[in-house]
């Protein structure tokens, strides 16, 4: 395997994993769990679900992959805040938001020829991906299954 | 930059990043703070300090970069579940440890050329690494950064 080949195996399996390890949680979780916060004072499962769609439709724009899927979510999820926020999604309809958006993602993500993956995101520009060259779409994977395995450690607590 | 080079430096950036991140909610709590469960019933913050740093007392093992620091703490930490053992540490000593580990990890890190991040972890044979090169020492990186974040989005809760 070249290594550009293999580096991309190995970054987009850990983020395939993270999503798998998610998709395990939320099955043994019933939709009332999921309406509950981590602990007290804290986000809601629901809010968390929302917040990790919201993100992952962001990272479409970042990867040049076409246009989110859900732009609804991002103020009720990225911009307001759990408390604040009037969000009418339901648990039942963010799971199934959740599960279009895996498949569609993994379905761009395997369009990809492993050199792509290291070009730049479009959130900078020629002029900084010049400079800093690990500003490519690759890293948004790297840093979003950072992201997702955060809140997955706090969506574990709901069982 | 080389390839191989930027590769590695994206990895270890996010390992690095995720590891001042955790220093920054450790030294936002108080050691009482951090002897709490996350959320009742679950593992105290005390258990989960105790875990990484037995977690990553194994990366040296895995990754050839010599002995354990803190071999008593695979028993507490990793064998043991948190209700079940007995940790004499205090959170104070694990604050200590932590910080020295961090220390060893980041001048063992150091000392690596970016190619001898992708020769095989001592976990997996000259077999089965053959077949599968993505089993290397650069992917121990990548799963303990995920392993990290996990249990980091469980000790900010503390706050």
């Amino acid at each position: 395997m070249r290594t550009t080949e293999l580096f991309v195996k190995m970054v987009i399996d850990r983020w395939n994993g993270s999503i798998l390890n998610l998709n395990k949680l939320l099955n043994a979780l019933t939709d009332e769990q999921i309406e509950k916060e981590i602990t007290i004072g804290k986000n809601s499962g629901r809010y968390l679900l929302g917040h990790l769609i919201a993100v992952h439709d962001e990272m479409l724009i970042l990867l040049d992959m076409g246009e989110k899927l859900y732009p609804e979510l991002l103020e009720p999820f990225i911009k307001q805040a759990d408390k604040e926020a009037t969000q009418s999604q339901s648990v039942a309809e963010l799971r199934e938001m959740w599960e279009k958006q895996n498949a569609h993602l993994q379905t761009k993500f395997e369009k990809m020829e492993p050199e792509e993956w290291f070009e730049k995101h479009s959130a900078v520009s020629e002029e900084d991906f010049a400079k800093e060259p690990q500003r490519n779409k690759l890293n948004i994977i790297i840093t979003r299954t950072s992201h997702l395995q955060y809140h997955s450690g706090q969506i574990v607590l709901l069982n």
